[in-house]
């Protein structure tokens, strides 16, 4: 399977170029020979005898990029001064800051922010606990908690190495939704020693953003958290299962048949596959049935009948080889008790959706599915399957977790939404309910005249979805009872403090 | 004694006024009367009937504040139509923000910063864990702890309600050197758990500034963290110190006397009171002196002697009341083993420094001092001794923990640019030597010529001070071998990242 050049292997290469006629096509030549893709050429100096030239180019892979730099060292009359690379200069001393929203220029403005100003807040906060939500960033900040024990597919990295990814989700958190989000890396990866840390730490926070924790520890994490009196919520879990079933919801209505009516076969059960069974079921953490809302629409629908698979084939309750979660999990999944392989699982089945490991799926596979099947292999770098080869295979649809193909499930459609809305109505955790009203907020983003096979799920570069996500899941936190504030503007909560004036009588008892 | 107005305690009224000749000059007469300072007047609308303005007017305290507004409803022709306060107006949302250093608004830029690209930049520190000093936010960022048990002059309020003075302590962080902070308000007031919870979060952090924990359960905790790997530093106690350390070498040139003749009294035996005695008398947390160090003027000098008191009078060894923390500091201060109360140990002394509670000390206790003695009274917001009294007695120096007053001893002054310093060397721990350089430089600051009795401190707004203390810092910090880095360029190590070019043979090596 080929992998195009990419800006995240860009490289820029300063070379010393011979100042005759004909250089420049050699060195494009070069470089277009060893596969890379010329982005930018700028002129760094000019002298009688040479030319500087920094070329910017996309390569496949480092590997790809030192082919480029080794075809150009091989070109006569050009010397490669020096190479660097702007995915790493970009993270050099990270990708997030932490600003002041106020001036800090005079001693008055001193006086306001700091002592003795600042003592008076404090005292406000002291003696009505709930004002920390509008006088601190509480209101608006997330704690991103990761172990580092399942950093994207580079497994178990640990702490200090899982930080550029959470910089980077912090940096979502605040393009997307305007969220402040902070980085926190814990050096353990004990599941109680977890739940206690994030108990002690979250007094800043009005959320916890649990991310790349690996399964069965994610579950016992997030159970433990779930009294916290915050929203928490694992994305690889949550995040992924809301934008699968916003998909799903699509892909049904592409290929003419009912949600309600798919029969679907999950690959992976681990922290994303069995949130994706839950959600499609509408199960909640405790195995219970969701609540469902009441608005046209939005009621919970689970889907016909839906079978997990891990590495031992499909799971069912005979199964001796099940801890605690798969057994949970096989106790309302695979209302037929199938038995048997993926193949097996995948027989008749109207959906296919894989959170597994690369080039498991074959073509065969997908012929023996229902008929326009739904093929959603999200597996990354690698699908289970390539969308081309589904589609050969008869897929009707197909998505991925990559960019480069149309349909691409990512989770910054969904995460960015949740996190807002639940702040917006101060919900005290995340519910069902809550990730039900998000798919449906996704899905509808895309109009029933607009959708298409290769149009299911819409750009994370559309700016109307997280607004559209961040209102569906505050009407639901409210409709589910956990909202401790009525949600009024969505777009206007936490972005800028709201100026308001207080009536004099007010005075002393609301400062 | 008189607290005058200050914008800490600003407020904007807005008033209907009715459109006469002269009701502008009643309403500053009853804003006059009341004791209010008016900052500014602006106009809101014009209405044939009536005019409506905001006056932002300064207040002593919020019952002085409520006092002017009443003033201002008794006026005639005058409705108050709304009050706001500009201290807790600021505070909506919280002071800080964490935003992006990097943009995300292209589907390369994306590439980069998250997935696919930043596997690459995880996986460098996966394989050479230093390099998450280059690639993170560690590089330039503290984490600011507390446990909300001693915060201000508030005493034990819990950590949410210490989470503004942690925003505001983030601020001055970045406004004065650089640096981002982020505030860690932990749900514990155990020792063990405090400690413990550090050590779990510090993978994100450079730097751990504790702060407003109280003693001597702060003893404690950074005791527990001197072999973190990352500097760890109680500001209450080092932060105070250090700034104090400077104000008495000035001082001491003020009056003509050697600073290692001094004879030092201090009142207060918690973190801010044992700091003090441990810097004047170069003794390290252990108890040992500290490392001299080599350079001229450098070298450590202990003052003659100290005497610490607590409420029960001057701390000696044969008190049968002391705790451990108290037992060792009898250990090594007051050489001479007096006996009796604070006023006994001012007796004769050159030097007081308060860091206690408001009007303990008496014109009478200054004027026993020996001759041209000096006074730092720092306990906030009341001092031990008001100045002008101090000086009335015979002070020949005085200092004073408020902005108010000539000589403030403010924090402000060191911690910015300790943890600058030892950031920028990356220093696994902070030394005495450290604490000594960095009160030298911020004594420096001044010139010989420019020494006064009303100016021994600089201004915290002076640029100058945080720059010279990082430097002071990072070399002491070298020459007391715990730097692994080279202190290249304080003014820029921190801010930007410093784009580097690699040579092209160290492609695959570096990155």
């Amino acid at each position: 399977m080929s992998i195009r050049p990419s800006a995240g292997y860009s490289i820029t290469i300063r070379l010393e170029i011979k100042n005759e006629v004909g250089m420049l096509g050699r060195v494009t030549s070069a470089i277009g020979g060893a596969g890379g893709d010329i982005g930018a050429v700028d002129i760094v100096s000019v002298a009688p005898e040479r030319v500087t030239r920094d070329f910017t180019i996309k390569a496949r892979d480092e590997h790809h990029g030192e082919a480029v730099v080794e075809a150009l060292k091989a070109v006569d009359g050009v010397h490669v001064a020096s190479v660097s690379d702007r995915t790493f200069l970009l993270h050099m001393g990270g990708k997030i800051e932490i600003v002041g929203r106020v001036p800090v220029k005079t001693r008055d403005d001193l006086s306001m922010v700091y002592t003795p100003g600042v003592a008076r807040v404090s005292r406000a906060i002291a003696e009505h606990p709930e004002q920390v939500h509008t006088l601190t960033i509480k209101r608006n900040t997330v704690g991103i908690v990761t172990d580092g024990s399942a950093v994207l597919g580079l497994g178990n990295i640990g702490p200090a190495a899982a930080l550029p990814v959470m910089e980077g989700k912090a940096l979502l958190f605040k393009a997307l939704a305007g969220l402040n989000a902070f980085p926190i890396c814990l050096d353990t990866q004990d599941p109680d020693e977890i739940v206690r840390t994030v108990r002690l730490i979250a007094p800043v926070f009005g959320g916890i953003n649990l991310e790349d924790i690996s399964a069965p520890r994610c579950f016992k994490v997030e159970e433990g958290l779930i009294d916290l009196g915050i929203p928490v919520m694992h994305d690889d879990q949550h995040g992924t299962a809301v934008v699968v079933r916003a998909g799903l919801l699509n892909a049904a209505a592409v290929v003419g048949k009912r949600f309600e009516d798919l029969r679907v076969a999950v690959c992976g059960a681990g922290a994303a596959g069995s949130a994706i069974a839950r959600l499609l079921l509408c199960r909640d953490a405790q195995g219970q049935d969701a609540p469902g809302q009441d608005a046209p629409g939005k009621t919970c629908r689970p889907v016909r009948d839906l079978i997990v698979c891990d590495r031992g084939g499909i799971i069912h309750p005979a199964r001796p080889d099940l801890g605690p979660a798969k057994t949970d999990l096989a106790s309302w999944t695979n209302r037929e008790g199938r038995r048997g392989s993926l193949a097996d699982a995948m027989k008749d089945a109207d959906a296919f959706i894989g959170v597994s490991a690369g080039g498991i799926v074959s073509g065969g596979m997908v012929r023996s599915m229902a008929g326009r099947p739904i093929v959603f292999a999200l597996a990354n770098p690698d699908p289970e399957i390539m969308p081309d080869e589904a589609e050969a295979a008869g897929a009707a649809v197909t998505a991925t977790g990559r960019s480069d193909f149309p349909n691409q499930v990512n989770n910054a459609l969904a995460f960015p939404g949740l996190f807002k809305g639940a702040l917006d109505a101060r919900a005290r955790r995340f519910t069902p309910g809550m990730f039900l009203a998000a798919s449906e907020a996704i899905a509808s983003m895309i109009r029933p005249d607009e959708r298409l096979p290769d149009h299911i799920i819409p750009s994370i570069f559309d700016r109307r979805v997280t607004r559209a996500v961040c209102r569906a899941v505050a009407h639901a936190a409210q409709a589910d009872g956990v909202a401790a504030r009525r949600h009024r503007d969505a777009a206007t909560r936490t972005g800028q403090p709201h100026i308001a004036l207080w009536e004099p009588d007010a005075l002393s008892r609301e400062l």
